[in-house]
């Protein structure tokens, strides 16, 4: 298949690529910034249709991953937020439908906001309450609207919160593992009770090629590791890897409570379920972080 | 106070306009084309921050009614309901949070989607389907983020669909009414039985002033009439009004299916209730398009 990879220069994009590419797919990357990878590189804007429709026209599956995915970012700027996710996705739903893509889209598991029951499948409320996850909601809507009313094949990958190699140095992995390298203490934003089911790169990247080259159509699905992992935790295997103080802070405004979310439907449907162990993850990840920086 | 609405040129904003300057606000229209009331007229693009943040400044409220509000127009230009509707309503934070000013928003009954209960109060889950409906709702949210995150003050006003003098052409009151007066047959899509508590545009301005005027913040409230009109028995009293022949034809895709929706809310925090009888809306709105075409 022909598949362009959005967002495919960025942290996620670039597993979702290069498994895609290991998979024997013919890969384009549609990113703001051009790829370093192997793959042929299309710099464009999502917010530009011109550019999406350019892009898309010749491709069998758009893996739609290119979004302000920086929650702090999103949180700044919300306008910004709403272009790049809402009026991008539109973009995608335009030129798939008049190329005859089929598209999976990276969504999140933060759509549903408070839980009203746990663990939360794809029924349940959506509730997002924060810009970030507010416009992949409305982008995701977007797309599926495109699906019943205009025949658009795509799935949405509500995704687990993304961990792996590449990962951005504002996302809490980075920061405890550059402090504890650097010997400075790690700080806990909150109790660091708070957990996360998060969620391999490498098995998000397999979520989508399952995705892709099934025929399911119309169906949200979430993509999301069993396992939850505390932050508290998370600080605590890396001071095991990286000797230094542990202390606690204010929590951040804005901070997604933890919730339990069942990946019980991508199994059925897809047959998915993530396969990396959190702590084989970490360390590659830690591995990855002191080969590259 | 100093009142800023936006969309005050269209349909639903004239209204509103008036009302507030009727009970001795100092009013000013922000739409994309001038404004031919008394007030003061700011010709500016939602989309373009600069244009947003300038009109609102000095503003003390702003209703915020500007939006691709034509349900086919949003169906066949998602891209533009999504940056109009989104980005346009994020805009709206940032330049009020700037400001200090309070906004109310204009929302939609129809962000509900499929009835899970009737009637659907403001708890009900949000599952909107079509370009129009997903963007109005992404549009409150980021306001009411605006508003947890960050201290905007913010109502959101779920609109009942709204008619009255100065409704749009393609609307389905001035499509019969257009037809029954040039003595063509009134065409039915689907079988007309679905029902809408069709809301007046004064009772929906009252609405707006209330709101305005209130302390409440953070919170939205469904504002609709309590009595179901179905399509069948609108076009039955146009053609009392004048007489001509019904037809049926198929039903448009995208056509929100019928539902209860519940104003017990507004009543209870606002004292808002309608009061404009369905009968004498449609009347006065027969008069306008006699007199004005």
């Amino acid at each position: 298949m022909r598949v362009l990879v959005t967002g495919g220069a960025g942290f996620l994009g670039r597993h979702v690529a290069q498994h895609f590419g290991e998979a024997g797919h013919e890969v384009a990357i549609f990113d703001q910034a051009a790829s370093d990878m192997e793959f042929e590189s299309i710099v464009g804007d999502l917010v530009n249709a011109n550019d999406v429709k350019a892009a898309v026209a010749d491709k069998d599956v758009v893996v739609h991953i290119g979004a302000i995915g920086d929650v702090y970012l999103a949180g700044e700027q919300p306008a910004l937020a709403s272009s790049v996710n809402v009026t991008g996705s539109a973009n995608i739903a335009e030129a798939a439908l008049a190329g005859g893509a089929k598209v999976v889209y990276a969504s999140t598991w933060e759509v549903y906001g408070e839980p009203e029951y746990e663990p939360m499948d794809e029924n349940h409320p959506t509730n997002p309450d924060h810009p970030y996850n507010i416009t992949k909601l409305a982008g995701e809507r977007i797309l599926m609207a495109a699906g019943h009313l205009r025949g658009l094949p795509i799935v949405a990958l509500r995704l687990g919160t993304a961990f792996g190699s590449g990962l951005r140095p504002n996302s809490v992995f980075r920061i405890f593992i550059d402090k504890a390298r650097a010997g400075e203490p790690i700080t806990i934003q909150g109790d660091g009770a708070q957990g996360r089911q998060f969620t391999h790169a490498s098995d998000i990247a397999r979520a989508f090629l399952l995705a892709a080259e099934s025929d399911i159509t119309g169906v949200a699905l979430n993509t999301i590791a069993p396992d939850t992992t505390s932050i508290k935790s998370l600080a605590e295997m890396v001071v095991e890897r990286f000797p230094t103080e542990l202390t606690f802070g204010a929590p951040r405004p804005g901070d997604v409570p933890p919730a339990l979310v069942s990946a019980r439907k991508a199994s059925e449907v897809l047959g998915w379920r993530a396969e990396v162990p959190f702590e084989a993850g970490l360390d590659e990840l830690v591995r990855d972080v002191v080969a590259n920086g």
